[in-house]
């Protein structure tokens, strides 16, 4: 290919794979490719904005650590993040969301109703809900992993005054499917803000808030595992969540309840409720394998 | 925009960009994010993909240094910065190629007729030719900037045996557009294959080889700056350029000369020449801003 040219770059490009490429790569670039050279040819790009991209990867990759990959926070806000959700959702049961960078291993082992709570300040929350099939019946030994952020819309990792488990649990399920645990409301945060991505939503007009929410990760024998979140009803940014994670499937309400009468006898120990408190009642479906 | 799905995600990004953004950033983001969107749903893009996406991206900003930006070199094997020349070259003239990151400013004067070659290895080549406009008129006033690899493939600043403006020259053409200087043939090269880009050009079955080249940047008052590179038409690798820079009408040919009685007398010394050497003519075309 002496002569390249507008028209037959991406071919080009094409050619250029070895016969032992794996297909499914040769797929993957190709439309990528394709979409790239349509980009930039669509778009009439020119050099001093290429630079400006070339600029924004380049300062990504500075500013990235172990902790924090800017090139992740980059596909969360472009939406790339969540549409890959999607596309890997099944069309029924709960759908999947954003597992996000604050997820770590080995969270504390939690009985059925137990205290997630501690030491943290708020308001207590009574979450509870079943996990089960699409056609509504329970799911034997179904276990869940819940982790959120603290009142100060840290998570624990993010904050050297937390514990290192704060707020983090892994629960199994019991039988009949029902899962219950005591926590406080997660608060909204902002995503990083101060490298090239917070830049782009800065030149956008575009905050970097995220409204509060559960992580869940749900897993059964014999069913796909859900990686999920779910967010409050009354959250200010339910409507705008940066990274595009909220679905109405994923939305829960916060009952307030006063007086302690509702609590589960025998489960919860009264003292560790507040006045008020707060009852979420929230079901998760899972699609089998 | 409480439920996005993969029907809407796209303009939900769109809405959220406020009233003050830029026009030409809102465009350029419109389709480059509508570029990637469609290319997870073109692909079902699976979560492994994702991962290995951020992965190279990861690693491409570890590799990077104020010398070797893996970003770039991404683009350039993708055909992407060439193709940022095509857009943005007129359709007449000598074509633009790949400025490369090798350039570097404040290389010295060479006067017309002077030698690049010093003591370089490698057989003399006597490059010269013509600045001129569509017409075929010479240009007044133009300047040429030169660089180019080393007989070992190497650029001076690859290089710590090479003296720092090896093989660099800036250098006045005549009120005839003229321009004439004797050096060595620049040498095929391979681009950084040690990182994340060199995965991908294996996993591809792609060679990194560039075909031989010289830089020119060629600017004269009144006319666009040309940047371009100039191959020869018996390079192995000028069919199979890793960076898709080569064009028809950048091809150059090397002439081989035996006998010294063809040097231009007064201009070269013939000892600095060596038998047989090799000539080039090649005319640059600019065109008027």
């Amino acid at each position: 290919m002496r002569t390249v040219t507008q028209d037959t770059i991406t071919q080009a490009f094409l050619d250029y794979c070895g016969p032992d490429t794996d297909p499914r790569l040769r797929f993957l670039l190709e439309k990528l490719v394709g979409h790239i050279h349509d980009f930039a040819m669509e778009t009439d790009l020119t050099h001093d904005e290429w630079r400006k991209g070339i600029e924004i990867l380049t300062k990504a990759g500075e500013i990235s650590t172990p902790e924090r990959n800017e090139f992740v926070l980059l596909s969360d806000v472009l939406g790339l993040s969540s549409l890959v959700d999607m596309v890997n959702s099944p069309p029924k049961g709960t759908p999947s969301s954003v597992l996000g960078p604050f997820h770590i291993l080995g969270a504390p082992d939690l009985p059925f109703g137990g205290n997630l709570k501690g030491d943290n300040d708020g308001a207590s929350v009574i979450v509870s809900g079943i996990v089960q099939d699409l056609d509504g019946s329970p799911i034997k030994n179904a276990e869940l992993e819940i982790w959120q952020t603290a009142d100060n819309g840290l998570y624990s990792n993010q904050d050297p005054e937390q514990p290192e488990y704060n707020l983090r649990a892994h629960m199994a399920a019991g039988d009949d499917g029902r899962y219950m645990f005591t926590t406080v409301r997660p608060a909204p945060y902002t995503v990083p803000d101060d490298g090239p991505v917070g830049e782009l939503l800065h030149a956008t007009g575009r905050h970097p808030w995220r409204p509060s929410h559960l992580h869940f990760i749900i897993t059964a024998p014999g069913y796909r595992t859900l990686v999920t979140e779910v967010f409050p009803n009354d959250d200010p940014y339910l409507d705008e969540d940066a990274v595009f994670g909220v679905r109405e499937q994923l939305v829960m309400v916060y009952e307030e309840q006063r007086g302690k009468r509702g609590i589960p006898s025998g489960l919860l120990d009264p003292d560790d409720v507040t006045d008020p408190y707060y009852t979420v009642d929230f079901d998760f479906v899972l699609i089998q394998e």
